[in-house]
């Protein structure tokens, strides 16, 4: 365990950045305290404490303890920021076409195992469910769906998109059937975005 | 391990009827033959053998393999025929709500445990997987798309079909989101009703 003076005393002398160094501590020390505590348990605090580092680090190098969650234990290829950016930039008539698209391009990348490795962990730990629900729903569906500003309660519409979602990983890349597995990623935006154009800002009721 | 002349000398003995004891004979050597072989490797004359009844008997209790598979081993709250006969007797125009109300009212009946223990075992045996496959795809919602009649190949019609409710059964049973785990079924009819129309009978290109 490292403190960050002298980590930054290391970098002086010429060793490898302290920022490499506090990351890696960070996410050492994350996996340890997310287990011990649960998702809910854990803090950045105890994180931070763990690592030898300064709790702010936690939010420099991941955005807080949904990031540090999602990349360093689910190592997830995903940036909630970046996401939401890209989803709502653009015309609202066309969000759902820019969800799917995102969502494929995001878990095709590295032929859908991760997407996979998620569905096991999910089913098999609590603990990844819990930051699962708090990552999807709260940092990406649910500032989207206000975003796209249906009507009615924007908590049930991002759990529609978010069905839709899981379920077209699941075919593609945990169940893999024909021939949903091998499509091409514009066949399946064509056919998938009107669903979630609906749930985010048409008639559901 | 029972043999059928035994068995049906039993009952004129005034024990407990034939029936019961070659089905049940029959969910026990299914469970071993599915272990052992897997879905594909698996067939219908190998678990009649092992049970010691007529490989008959498994199209008169179980429909055939699937239906072994899929209510002795899966133990699944499901009957293919009786589904697609509910689906297909109607409207048209209104088989998106027939398909989303008889999927939610099949696996609400017992608080959704049954899907919760579907997924995780899909998720840690390829045996369940294939048979899932073959059960959900090949035996109902690919009869349903042909039923519904919509250009294009009817199997990816059937996938899309199938990641929807997959996804809505995730969020709603093993994920159990907020507001979807407790929404009422006509409500969660009422918003994903048009997308499993439209991908039976609608433009998905």
């Amino acid at each position: 365990m490292m403190h960050p003076v002298t980590m930054r005393e290391s970098k002086r002398r010429g060793r490898r950045p302290a920022g490499a160094d506090t990351k890696s501590a960070l996410v050492a020390a994350a996996m340890e305290v997310f287990t011990e505590q649960g998702y809910e348990g854990a803090t950045v605090r105890a994180i931070a404490k763990r690592a030898g580092v300064d709790p702010a680090m936690v939010n420099h190098w991941f955005g807080g303890k949904d990031g540090l969650f999602a990349k360093a234990v689910l190592q997830l290829p995903i940036d909630p920021e970046e996401i939401i950016a890209e989803v709502t930039g653009g015309d609202l008539d066309s969000v759902g076409e820019r969800v799917v698209r995102r969502f494929l391009i995001t878990w095709d990348s590295n032929g859908g195992g991760q997407f996979a490795a998620l569905v096991r962990s999910v089913a098999s730990h609590e603990m990844a469910l819990t930051g699962l629900r708090e990552l999807f729903i709260t940092k990406i569906f649910k500032p989207v769906t206000e975003y796209a500003g249906g009507d009615g309660d924007p908590m049930f519409r991002a759990n529609l998109v978010a069905s839709q979602l899981i379920g077209l990983g699941v075919i593609r890349y945990v169940a893999e059937f024909d021939p949903m597995a091998t499509a091409d990623i514009e066949t399946i935006v064509a056919a998938v975005a009107p669903t979630i154009q609906r749930y985010l800002t048409g008639k559901i009721t």
